[in-house]
């Protein structure tokens, strides 16, 4: 096999920036994960990026200078024709409009593809993980936020631009403020960032809860998704509760969105649900079942099968919706040799 | 023109079963209502139909054997390819299964085609209707019930069979008993059977309200939507305060599915919808602005434009769906001359 068919892709979240090199069989061949920086400014960002696709060719043992193209899955409102990124809010100094695609290019010497985050997680899951093999399927990714993605007979709706905002599906009228600033939605409940500030908000009134302590300890400032599994493993009451509150939101949203669709298939994935694992997906299934219209005959649940690699593979797969390299015939679904365990 | 081109189209309900006539422009050329019968078993539904299909043919002018063929839009479950219907729960002694095509065409003569009494609706507002302009809506039907429909490009989605199911997506957790007996469901605050039953606990708790004198000066047994209208003009607080929460309940869970599918457009239909009329539509479309993601870029909001014999006229369409009588290309939008209006 000539180096020349690798592709590199980056999810770039709010936390941490993912890097893989992918071969033509969709096979990870290196990876490498880097915080994101929480100062600075865009261009910051993209140094960040050329870092990290850098070491992921050092791990796979390749020159970056073989990799062909990069496709990068970015929060924000991403212009494909124009290679920008805008309102990036979980990015420093990204209110406005940057230029990433050409800064990436200029750095790296190869052509970059960008996407919405979430879209190219879906689509990684459509074509190589849990989705691959049903026509329709939600996917929900429970993170810092609530992402999702709606795929039907095989392809990802769009609708105007927008679709597949489950986050934003109301599970609770006049319900718990969410960090987009409505009330009620699930990801006001299921998302770690609304999560953690209920956690400090309570804190903040006297109560207690294991979670900072277990956060500090492990050197973290943010809750994240170990944060909660452990805290769930003591028993922590608070941890409990507000996990309790997350799947029940998740069945809610995820019931409503399959009597209105009859989807196949729900596929959850994210930080939480990955870190969460199975037993999280089982009990959302469980949460689901009262308020589904097809009770007997419900979807299939699964955990996301590309792991917290799904959006790097997602980005990575950009490279070739939009500019196939290789003549003749697509397989439908192709092997995935490689894939790392959720952190 | 030669009548060899009529076709009939029935919409069953729980109250009344509607007849059309339309021609090969789709144009309503007879219709007749009938109540449908409260007793007796299907043969007698199938009786009511026989009859109301001859007197609309009567309306139009035409001897029923000049009528090509009968399609039928009904509840409960269909079986296309058998033309059985089963588990109509609203129709007299119909929990099992019934050969409502067989029936049909032994009595008319005339082959009969079954389809889904919302489904038909939505393809009636999608090829002739409030949808014609647009590749994606969502139809919501606000009667008895609140049924509905997902058009995406331009093709009714039915995920495995049962999608559409908008009036049990959950607008508020663990909320209002629905008729269906799950929790929070959009039908548990905006299907006229739930908000009758809640005016009867009410008024037998010892509250007032003029709802039920106004149905009985109308002759009627059950709130039908003109009463409630008639109500809501009195300005009686209980009529004020239920409409109020099915208006709430639309919001919330239109916006849940807009979220999800950000589709170009919704279309509110159904005979609560249709009698409340566009000042309903104007108060569903601002209960939902709060919850869209695209708050600034909402989807248009419609009445639907084919009024009450929407679900009808669908049905005649259904003739032309399975069996394509006109050779050539089909146009893609048909003018709909003539249109009753709601009742």
């Amino acid at each position: 096999m000539t180096t020349a068919t690798l592709r590199a892709g980056i999810d770039l979240g709010g936390t941490k920036i993912q890097a893989v090199v992918c071969d033509d069989l969709d096979r990870v061949r290196g990876e490498f994960r880097r915080p994101t920086p929480t100062e600075g400014e865009p261009a910051d960002v993209a140094a960040a990026i050329v870092e990290a696709v850098n070491q992921a060719a050092l791990a796979a043992g390749v020159d970056p200078s073989d990799i062909a193209a990069l496709g990068v899955g970015s929060p924000g409102q991403i212009d494909v024709a124009a290679g920008t990124v805008s309102q990036a809010g979980n990015l420093p100094g990204w209110r406005g409009v940057y230029a990433l695609g050409s800064a990436l290019t200029d750095a790296l010497g190869m052509p970059v593809i960008l996407g919405n985050d979430v879209q190219v997680a879906v689509m990684a899951e459509m074509e190589l993980g849990a989705g691959r093999d049903y026509g329709s399927f939600i996917g929900v990714f429970a993170g810092t936020g609530v992402g999702g993605g709606v795929v039907l007979d095989g392809v990802l709706w769009r609708g105007r631009g927008a679709a597949g905002e489950i986050g934003h599906m109301v599970v609770e009228a006049d319900g718990a403020l969410c960090p987009c600033g409505r009330e009620g939605c699930l990801e006001a409940y299921a998302g770690r960032a609304a999560m953690e500030a209920m956690v400090r908000r309570r804190v903040a009134n006297g109560e207690h809860t294991k979670l900072l302590k277990i956060m500090a300890k492990k050197g973290k400032t943010r809750l994240a998704s170990g944060v909660w599994a452990k805290a769930l493993k003591k028993g922590d009451p608070m941890a409990v509760e507000l996990i309790d509150r997350a799947v029940w939101a998740m069945g809610n949203g995820i019931a409503s969105a399959v009597n209105l669709l009859d989807v196949e298939a729900v596929i959850i994935g994210g930080g939480l649900g990955l870190r969460l694992g199975q037993p999280f997906v089982d009990r959302v299934a469980e949460a689901m079942r009262p308020h589904l219209v097809m009770a007997m005959h419900p979807p299939a649940l699964h955990l996301a099968a590309l792991g917290d690699l799904g959006g790097a593979v997602g980005a990575a797969l950009l490279v070739q919706d939009h500019a196939p390299r290789r003549p003749g015939p697509q397989p439908v679904t192709r092997p995935v040799h490689h894939i790392a365990p959720a952190d």
